[in-house]
C-alpha cells in the first residue's frame, strides 16, 4: 500500500513473460478471443489499474520486445478496446499513465529527427485509443549512457515529483 | 536461387525465436558480447545479407514483438554497428532494405497524426545507423482490415514490381 494505493508490480522479465502473440490469439483476435492461459490474469490486472507506470529502456527508438508483446497480447479487443470506427476505449478505469524511459540518443535526435516515435506510439496509438481520459506524462532521460551523476539525480527527482503527484491524486 | 540471388528465408515464428534480450546479453552489450547460442547463426545470416526484405503486420504502430526482439538481440554492437559518436555502421554488405507491412489505420492517421513511427524507427533509427548506403523502400497497405480484393491485388503488384527491381539490381 502506498498512500492508500495498492501497488501491483509486474516485472515482465521476472515473470518470464512470452511476448510473442500466438497464432491462436491472432486467429481469434477480432472474433472469439482465445488468450493464452498466461494472459488472462495479466488482463485482469490491467483492467483494474487506475494509475499505470511503464518503466523501460528505449532500444532502437522503440520499447523492448517484452513490453511490445505485453501490448500485443494483453491489450486485446474486449479488454483494452472494442473494434469499431472509431475504436471504443474499454480501459475506463485508467486515470493516469506515466512513462519512464532512458535512451542513448540526445533529445534533439529523438524529437526533431525521429519525431518522438515512442511517445507517439504510446500516447496517440495506444492510450488515446484505449483510455482517452487518462492523463499522460512521459519522462525521458536522453543521452543516458553518458549522463552525469547529477543528471541522473535530477531525473530521479523528477520521477519522484511526478509519481508523488499521481499518488496524491488518489 | 532467384535470378542469381540465394534466398535465405527466416520466419521468426517458425524458428521459435525468443525475442527477449537476456540479462547476460545486456550486461555484455557494449563490452564483451555474450550472445545466446540461438543468436550467433542469425548474426552470421544478417552479416551476409545484401538485400533485406522485412515482412510483418504493424501492430500498435510498431513492429511485432518477435521482430523487435530480432533487432534487440541480433543487431548488436560488433555485428550491426560499433558504438561511437557518431555510431559506426558495420552492415556494409547491405545494399537495399524493403519493408512490407500492413496496418489497420488509414494512411493519413499513420502519416499526419502518428508521424510514421515505424518508418522513422526502421529507416532513421536502425538502417541509417547500421547501413547508411542501403536504399530503403517501404510498402504499406493501410486500412488493411477493410481493403478490397482489388486494393490487395494492387498492393501485391507493387510488391512484385519493387522486389523485381531489387532482384534485377544484382
Amino acid at each position: 500500500m502506498l498512500n492508500g494505493h495498492e501497488v501491483d508490480r509486474l516485472d515482465l522479465y521476472e515473470a518470464g513473460f512470452s511476448p510473442v502473440l500466438t497464432a491462436e490469439e491472432r486467429a481469434g483476435y477480432y472474433g472469439t478471443p482465445a488468450p493464452g492461459s498466461d494472459i488472462v490474469p495479466l488482463q485482469m490486472r490491467l483492467m483494474s489499474t487506475e494509475h499505470l507506470v511503464l518503466v523501460f529502456p528505449t532500444w532502437w527508438f522503440s520499447v523492448p520486445a517484452a513490453l511490445k508483446g505485453w501490448l500485443d497480447r494483453v491489450w486485446s479487443p474486449g479488454v483494452a478496446f472494442s473494434q469499431g470506427t472509431p475504436i471504443v476505449p474499454l480501459l475506463t478505469n485508467l486515470r493516469s499513465v506515466t512513462v519512464i524511459t532512458t535512451l542513448g540518443s540526445p533529445w534533439w535526435f529523438d524529437r526533431v529527427i525521429m519525431r518522438s516515435p515512442v511517445r507517439h506510439m504510446l500516447k496517440l496509438g495506444v492510450i488515446d485509443a484505449c483510455a482517452p481520459r487518462a492523463s499522460f506524462t512521459m519522462l525521458s532521460l536522453h543521452s543516458a549512457e553518458t549522463a552525469s551523476a547529477s543528471q541522473v539525480k535530477k531525473f530521479m527527482d523528477k520521477i519522484g515529483h511526478t509519481l508523488g503527484r499521481v499518488v496524491r491524486k488518489g
